[in-house]
């Protein structure tokens, strides 16, 4: 990876950090930003050199495609001497829910919400509580409560349901949707997405396609691993302070400077003989 | 209390049952009902025979009189060989408070309720849900949480904190606002109102004016006892077939059947020879 530019490669340490991502998710937050769409293919060795560039060898590809079959996200198909790989009809579903959540803008949460209780004895539906936060739609507010967005259900068996339309949250709730290891996370990827704008701002011209897809792709990764460590909640949940809406602007301003680019142009570009020996080297 | 109708003595034995009430309490609804105006007052000697209507003793009626003035809920004033007895100030807030539970035809409760939610840490609000459950303005739902009527507070501290204008409550905790035994006190009460409205209705003419108060008082302390003994709460949150709101149809019926005598009328019938002989047989 000698021969990436300057900007790239500086721009790549910000986003890794030394802390290896894993493959795995990686490609998964490729194709979900790539290739979502029904027909969308990549090739074996575009991926390749795209993963190449951000530090991921071919085996360690190989083992992470071989999961994403057998987990029914991937699906591979033969094509002359390589392969194209494409999302299945579930994959494209999961990355078709997650992505609202990513790219939107602004979040926008319902206007009711509801809250399920259970209490102490064994019919006063503590089973049901237990179920209901498996489902992962719900916070967990201590032993006996948790909050879901939406109207509440119909049938609340042995569950109190309340429904509302105005809450306040106590610090103990915030800490707990966003504990001080995430909000540290949130301020070191406020201080990274903010160094990145302004190193593409001075050097808008210095990448070439590749390196401005694969860069594009580390900031989705980035904000996507951050959002899986909390749920998806108003700000009004967050502790003080919390700099998630700012990221959202940052993120989205990196994706205005680094767009995604077609398909067809990323294969192209990636088996051009320059590109080639730079994400091959 | 040999003279009495034979339709004051069944109704007086359906209402007590042979279950002694007490006299504090009892003379609590009488002021309550009779005298809760300001400057409203029962001479000594007219409180003594209406009591004793109810088969309460004169000593036991001294007694409780020394405690209510005691506790600040009554004060008596010396009247040439007599007394007058009134409700306090605070004896007269706390009566007006309790009426409107008790008299109104239909209970009308606020739109919007609110929840109140501790967590397990000491620091989660566990002391303030405490607070508020000591006011007697809350209902407790398992250890965790406490619903209060109206909006919520502006400053709900450690709490998390939910308004809402519908809700579901669930067996358990309906067993727990009215559990069985009250359940079956309704039932009873139920029983026991209708076979008074029936009596009354029967017999429309047979009750003398001090009759007719004493078995009105003693209508209200049952119903007063009763409602004490639950939280005051929408129907919502009692078990299926809780017959509180019919109850309370039979309890309007008595009174429109028992309409309380004004105080001089109820003087003068008490120290009437025939009533007074009625009263102190």
């Amino acid at each position: 990876m000698g021969t990436e530019s300057d900007t790239y490669r500086h721009a790549a340490e910000i986003l890794t950090r030394g802390e290896s991502h894993r493959v795995w998710s990686l490609i998964v937050t490729i194709f979900g930003d790539l290739a979502q769409a029904e027909g969308e293919r990549i090739s074996g060795s575009a991926l390749t050199r795209l993963v190449g560039l951000m530090g991921v060898k071919p085996e360690a590809m190989r083992v992470a495609l071989h999961r994403l079959r057998k987990d029914g996200w991937i699906e591979s198909l033969r094509a002359g001497r390589g392969s194209l790989h494409e999302l299945t009809p579930y994959g494209r579903a999961q990355s078709a829910e997650a992505s609202p959540r990513i790219y939107d803008p602004v979040r926008s949460y319902p206007d009711r919400w509801h809250l399920l209780l259970a209490g102490t004895g064994e019919m006063s539906g503590r089973a049901q509580l237990e179920a209901a936060l498996l489902t992962g739609d719900y916070l967990s507010i201590g032993p006996q409560a948790a909050m879901g967005p939406g109207p509440m259900p119909g049938d609340t068996g042995a569950l109190m349901a309340v429904e509302t339309d105005r809450w306040a949250c106590p610090d103990w709730v915030r800490a707990q949707v966003c504990p001080p290891p995430v909000l540290a996370q949130y301020d070191a990827l406020h201080r990274d997405f903010t160094r990145l704008v302004a190193m593409l701002d001075a050097d808008a011209t210095g990448l070439s396609v590749p390196e401005a897809a694969a860069l594009r792709l580390l900031v989705v990764h980035c904000w996507r691993r951050l959002l899986l460590r909390h749920p998806d909640l108003p700000a009004g949940f967050f502790p003080d302070g919390w700099p998630g809406s700012k990221c959202r602007g940052l993120f989205c301003s990196l994706m205005a400077r680094l767009p995604s680019p077609t398909l067809n142009r990323l294969e192209s570009s990636l088996t051009d003989p320059d590109s080639v020996s730079a994400a091959l080297s």
